[in-house]
């Protein structure tokens, strides 16, 4: 089974896509759509539509991870922040991929086993689980493995195997 | 000169079309794209990008006016019209349709002359210079055609008459 977890942002989508045999994972990519304030939102956007679409059809995930609720960010990121989960939502939508909503706690602590994890406890954990060594950046893309690795661990594929203890 | 005033939300995406000619104006249609609970908000989106296609393909406007920000609501209210307004940036940036994007406070300002305007007295100048009679429904419409109007008068393809006072 193959999981792709999107971090929604405007300037920066992260993504990471992660495959599941049983209890055992692994990485296939990851990475970020970033766009420049020099264009529009609505120029941004349509740049986010169209990488979305080509990652679906390149890498054709079972399902998709995207997280719920930001309570922790003002107003008006809020905003910027939804309408690039409009995006996602979307086109994850139309390309018929079951969409998988959860939260930034449930991430951390099906990740980490520790609800209070730090980001860093986060990515250190996403990276031991993926046997990924070199730094993965940027940390919008870790984000991205880690809702990737939560996804497949709710979509019952598999058994989060803890081996790896932080 | 047609303008689409569009108002973003969830369950309910007012719009209103309005066509100018020097200090005339004229209602083209407005109404309103509803969804259910009972669909998952992607589903919901997905909706909306269609239905605004479709009425895209058959207005043909030539300017879309959108309102930028909503500092009065909260972060939940927030991020789920951002979805929403994520579909109309993006559906009007991919049929090349130049977008306007103002404050809620100019629209107000702009259409009554008055930035303090009630709701009810901006739809009712609303109603007066487009020569509507009957009340307009739901209110969302009644937005998306003010935001038209601002739109037009934007564009300076027209110099709103004012010959009503509230």
């Amino acid at each position: 089974m193959r999981a792709m977890g999107i971090d929604p942002g405007t300037a920066i989508c992260g993504f990471g896509i992660v495959d599941s045999n049983g209890s055992r994972l692994k990485p296939v990519a990851y990475g970020a759509v970033q766009t420049t304030p020099d264009h529009s939102d609505a120029q941004r956007l349509v740049k986010i539509f169209d990488s979305l679409n080509e990652l679906y059809k390149k890498y054709r995930p079972d399902v998709i991870g995207v997280e719920q609720l930001f309570f922790n960010r003002n107003v008006t990121t809020a905003i910027a922040v939804g309408q690039a989960r409009g995006i996602i939502l979307l086109t994850a939508q139309q390309a018929s991929i079951p969409i998988l909503e959860f939260s930034p706690l449930q991430v951390k602590q099906g990740v980490t086993g520790y609800g209070r994890a730090t980001k860093e406890q986060v990515i250190d954990m996403t990276m031991r689980l993926l046997g990924i060594h070199e730094k993965i950046k940027p940390d919008d893309a870790a984000d991205g493995l880690a809702m990737a690795i939560y996804a497949l661990y709710c979509s019952h594929s598999m058994s989060l195997k803890r081996t790896v203890q932080l």
